[in-house]
């Protein structure tokens, strides 16, 4: 299998992802979660990085956000609708939302003109609209936010070529538009914490898993980009500063006895408390005391025709401005967990885990458990064949899409309501 | 020798640096040129490219501008002066002038406080104005320009890491930052002919022979960057197009006979006239259209020590904010292009070619070719010795600095006067 933000290859083993990349299993943090998501029931989202501090956050009613993107390269589709879904949840659990349209990314790498790009940008705000996205988000265009493009020009200075050549396999041919992107998107990612959004907080960001690189190398910015470092010891935190000795110094002022040495200062006593005060320190030095994201991975979205999801294959999936008669076809057709003839079928029972319409209903069609999992029985146990199943979920997916478009038609004679950077 | 943006060593061959770069000794323009300025009659600026379309444009009133920039990471001195005296020329010859502020730059590859660049800057910013600079310019720091950095995203999708390796030697250390400076300054050097400041037009940048890369670079994104291609045939022009072959159609339009091909368009007529349509009809289609930008190059200033000019030997160069009397002092131990003893002076005479006090007179000090002549023939049959003449030197240097500095203190206070982005 392979897995980089611009190929996704072969049967994905997310296990093998998770032990690979380092990150960790979501079920591990799910049970701390008031409410979760059907797509965090569901193991939609297997992985995550540092989602404790947005657990904490949660729980301990302080400012925290979530932050995702869309590339306005294509139409958005039930893929798409994942991450939107999810801001949308994190969001109603009390997340500051930010959304970036991905336009610098769909212009300079994909060639796209900018009139194009709004045009296609448009449709992903009226999805997420739709989807019940609260008034008080920030939705911007990357083209059209200084902050994000002031930031990543700061981040850049932290990071070098063969830095991007060993996280993105960036060569020679590799534009300087598609290197500087990285920046972009490390920016998208930060900049909910500047001092103009309220300043350093846990921010979660909901990608595919294709899209760990970026976290990895945002999270390696966020810590170069900022003055304090830290690394705990017995009893408390070991202190160093990033940007020269002097900094140190500001440490005096800390609430927690503090040890000063040549190149650090030990500071003894509750960690979190610590590392809370240093970065108020930090942000009054004018440093970005950033903390490093969180984020939480959801698999894939298997293609109707089995295989991978591509733009190319408009049959391949459902774009969620689709006719609803028309998508109600795709799903008639899709590739399905089904035996080979009904008799087997009846015999053996269908195979779920495999059944892309089963993962339609999981994670997009069906909201209660108990309906899923009577489906998911009857499917086991042969009593419920692949050609009524499938005509029950494209009538759910023809209502989803209906119920959806005309939303979305309300959506935008609502963009006034909402902070639109750019629109 | 070794000429590069960022390292000048050896003894400067300029012949050899006009053949090895490709540009054009300066000599063969000078003739066209109404009023030239003494660094020009003096050979100081001894290299250009295409400049040939600035003495069109002076001659036929037509719309041109100059362009140059400072990184504020030191206090301007005399090398800088030289520019400003070539921007204010050029601005009187009847240019736009547009001057950077090359804080994105210091800040970043230098890594300067964004405060620490804004407060050098603002003496380069009196210094120009004191030197001449007419109400009529548009002074920006890069850090504040929109139009520049958002011109260099859509530059940095036209140039690769190998071409930019090739140019600059980066290497896989090479800071992201650092390559995204060399888009920023192609900007720099094409957005005076943005359609914001009037469209396609002639630009002349005068810089000093070890910014020649930056000229290359830019020229090349110049023509990528636009649509229309132009190639000198017999009797005409071949148009190609870069962005699509559906681009050609648009020349059907044309005054002129065109023949229209599988991929290309071949028209026959005036060649001035005929590019000058063509990028009109480019700036319709929304493409940049943009004129290659000429260029003239001054020699690097000797440092009054003898051997390179250096920002960490104050001795070595003159400060355009030094104390007159401080100075003053420089001047009087200066190294000459005199020799061992007096009488030997006497009678082999000096050697004013070689002599850093000459060179001051020449580029600075004295603006009366007969009054500059009579020195350097003193100078030359032993009349004048360095002892008297570096007195004369350093009293003009004081008389020059006391006035410039009065000037500055008074450009403070017209600042208003001025459109100064990001001020």
């Amino acid at each position: 299998m392979q897995v980089t933000p611009w190929d996704v290859e072969g049967v994905i083993d997310y296990d093998r992802l998770i032990e690979e990349f380092g990150m960790r299993p979501f079920s591990e943090v799910l049970g701390e979660i008031e409410n979760p998501h059907i797509l965090m029931r569901r193991g939609a989202i297997f992985g995550h990085r540092d989602y404790w501090r947005i657990v904490e956050a949660m729980k301990a009613k302080e400012p925290w956000a979530v932050m995702s993107g869309f590339m306005p390269s294509g139409l958005p589709h039930f893929g798409h609708k994942m991450t939107m879904d999810e801001i949308v949840w994190h969001q109603k659990a009390g997340g500051k939302a930010f959304i970036a349209i991905a336009d610098m990314e769909a212009h300079a790498v994909r060639g796209l003109s900018w009139e194009k790009t709004r045009e296609l940008a448009l449709e992903y705000i009226k999805s997420i609209i739709a989807l019940g996205l609260d008034t008080n988000a920030i939705i911007y265009f990357q083209s059209k936010s200084d902050h994000v493009k002031d930031l990543a020009f700061e981040l850049s200075a932290e990071v070098n070529f063969s830095e991007l050549r060993a996280i993105y396999g960036f060569d020679g041919e590799t534009k300087l538009a598609k290197m500087f992107i990285a920046a972009i998107q490390a920016a998208d990612i930060l900049h909910p914490q500047l001092l103009e959004f309220e300043g350093p907080k846990p921010v979660v960001v909901p990608v595919g898993a294709d899209q760990d690189p970026h976290m990895r190398l945002t999270r390696d910015l966020a810590a170069r980009a900022s003055i304090f470092s830290f690394e705990q010891i017995k009893g408390g935190l070991r202190i160093r500063s990033r940007k020269g000795r002097d900094y140190l110094d500001a440490l005096k002022d800390l609430n927690f006895e503090t040890r000063f040495y040549e190149e650090h200062a030990d500071v003894f006593g509750n960690i979190d408390e610590i590392e809370r005060e240093v970065r108020s320190i930090e942000v009054k030095l004018g440093g970005f005391a950033f903390i490093p994201p969180s984020s939480t991975y959801h698999r894939f979205t298997t293609g109707l025709t089995g295989g991978k999801m591509s733009s190319s294959k408009p049959e391949s999936y459902i774009s969620l401005l689709d006719k609803p008669e028309e998508a109600g076809k795709k799903v008639m057709k899709a590739f399905t967990g089904g035996r080979a003839t009904a008799e087997e079928q009846r015999r053996l029972g269908g195979e779920p885990e495999k059944c892309v319409v089963f993962e339609l209903y999981s994670y997009h069609l069906i909201e209660k458990d108990d309906e899923l999992k009577q489906i998911e029985s009857d499917c086991k146990e042969g009593r419920l064949l692949c050609g009524k199943c499938k005509k029950i979920a494209a009538e759910l997916v023809r209502n989803f899409l209906k119920e959806h478009q005309e939303k979305m038609e309300e959506a935008e004679s609502r963009f006034e309501d909402y902070i639109i950077i750019g629109l």
